[in-house]
């Protein structure tokens, strides 16, 4: 199988499948795509590279591998607040497996058409096995939501539950014991995030700052933080966690909710008198979220357990090239 | 070295260097890039990726690995006629060398500034070396060059000169020889492409198709003729050569010339009564074409040499997945 027959074997589609968009003039085929940005929108863009061993286990099935691609970059437009419209799939495999491609294809394509985004070019080739995404996506102008928006007195939350992903990966390394059941909803987590599109689209005039926790709560609130040049106190036993989770100890609880990555959740803050305004929101888009703290004026992060009381912790964010 | 160090030392530029664009809301430091289509215009997309040992060979100077990287998509842009405007770089590295990343920088900024084009976001991985360009420009609407506008009777050009870098790369492989200088003027075509996004823009309404040589030139005209159901007859002694391709047997001058691919020039077809305006259009934007053959009824291609003789010839196209 050629690289040709590759791409229109697996990723060129039936026009009679998927989505038909008004954004995509001309889809795969030619040297670019051609779009047609919306007037009165801004064109959003995020990028993530994957690669075996560092973002994904070897083990993990071609299904699930395309969907966590798609899926952390989909996680960018929806912490911008973004509406998905277009993604480019660049590819490089060790070989040309036509089980593993349909699976691939199968696993991107389900969650490209939840989210009526179109898979519009991209590259493929022989190579190490790597996985790069290019999503672009659409705000009304002026309305993205962005990191450094906060302000003191804000309220902090976070949607649906954080540190299942970690637990997983605790599992597999084999620090932590699940059975059943319980690893596979754990391994969910980890292998099929669910990006939060449509709550960053409910948040839109609403969140005064948003994030997706992709390095760890920890660390990417501090990306908040730093950008919104504020603080902000923590009340760590009230982070969501899954009934998993929640059965472990309390101090994998902590590490997994605060400096866990992979979760894919949004953290995002607004002001005390929007919070009618954002719970209706989350029902609307059917997305839990709990808020788990509020921003000070005082720079640096505080915890504090469910009794008020200052904890002193050292939780570091994933970092592809830290070397301690 | 931290990730986030690494990306703000080597990749956040200081905001009096570089291109200064309306393009760009929001650069590099968020979830996502913001830009702002121009009103009017068509976005285009495109992505290539780039792997070691396929792509490139190891002994390449990263400035130069950086300036490939971002041209061959800039090669994209520019066979659609687009005005480059924002580019993603995705970057898997096995370390973190201080070293390398300047080089690499300076390369890549130094073609991103010449085309007026920024870097607005991407990722920075630990893995085996892999470098994913998405560049993103703008056109007229409905004046983007496609590959399916070709009309029976047009003359068929190419820009500039081809082979030079299949020839450098068979330096390399031991099956031919040069010195000195030559070898370097062939290596400089195959390792520092120097995009035709010029060419491109002032196409824009004149040609009726145009791609990119990147497989060869073959294979590429090959996506016009199948693309416009047309066929075509080539002069292949016609083609442009250097003059180090030129002093090389008759036999390797037809192999690189035809099927060498790497060389990054546009193929375009246009009506015999424009050639005179594309004579001018070539002439404005200081790039040199070569009329090479003309479009015809009947499907497939023809390749007649300097004497109008048919030739049988066996070129393949350069294919990452084909196993003969």
């Amino acid at each position: 199988m050629g690289e040709f027959d590759l791409i229109k074997r697996y990723f060129v589609r039936d026009p009679a499948l998927g989505v038909s968009s008004d954004a995509v003039a001309l889809g795969i085929g030619d040297d670019c795509a051609v779009l047609n940005p919306t007037p009165g929108m801004q064109w959003l863009v995020s990028c993530d590279m994957l690669v075996e061993g560092r973002h994904f286990l070897s083990t993990v099935a071609p299904e699930r591998l395309a969907h966590k691609a798609l899926a952390v970059n989909l996680s960018d437009l929806a912490a911008c607040g973004a509406t998905p419209r277009a993604f480019t799939l660049a590819l490089a495999l060790p070989r040309a497996d036509a089980v593993w491609l349909a699976g691939f294809a199968k696993g991107l394509f389900a969650l490209a058409d939840a989210h009526g985004i179109a898979l519009v070019g991209g590259d493929t080739t022989q190579g190490p096995l790597n996985i790069c995404v290019t999503v672009m996506g659409e705000v009304p102008r002026g309305q993205a939501l962005l990191r450094s928006g906060a302000r003191v007195g804000d309220d902090i939350y976070v949607s649906g539950t954080v540190g299942d992903a970690r637990l997983a990966l605790e599992v597999f390394r084999g620090t932590a014991v699940l059975a059943g059941e319980a690893f596979e909803q754990a391994r969910r987590a980890m292998e099929c995030p669910q990006p939060r599109v449509g709550l960053g689209q409910a948040l839109r005039g609403l969140a005064t700052s948003a994030i997706d926790v992709s390095d760890g709560l920890i660390g990417d609130l501090g990306h908040i933080l730093q950008r919104s040049s504020v603080g902000a106190c923590l009340a760590v036993d009230a982070l969501p966690r899954s009934a998993v989770l929640a059965s472990q100890s309390l101090a994998l609880q902590r590490e997994c909710g605060l400096a866990g990555g992979d979760d894919y959740e949004l953290i995002f803050t607004a002001p005390v008198v929007a919070r009618e305004a954002v719970r209706q929101a989350s029902l609307n888009c059917a997305t839990p979220i709990t808020r788990i703290g509020h921003i000070e004026a005082e720079p640096g992060l505080r915890l504090a357990d469910a009794q008020g009381q200052a904890l002193v912790a050292e939780f570091s964010s994933f970092d592809h090239f830290k070397t301690s």
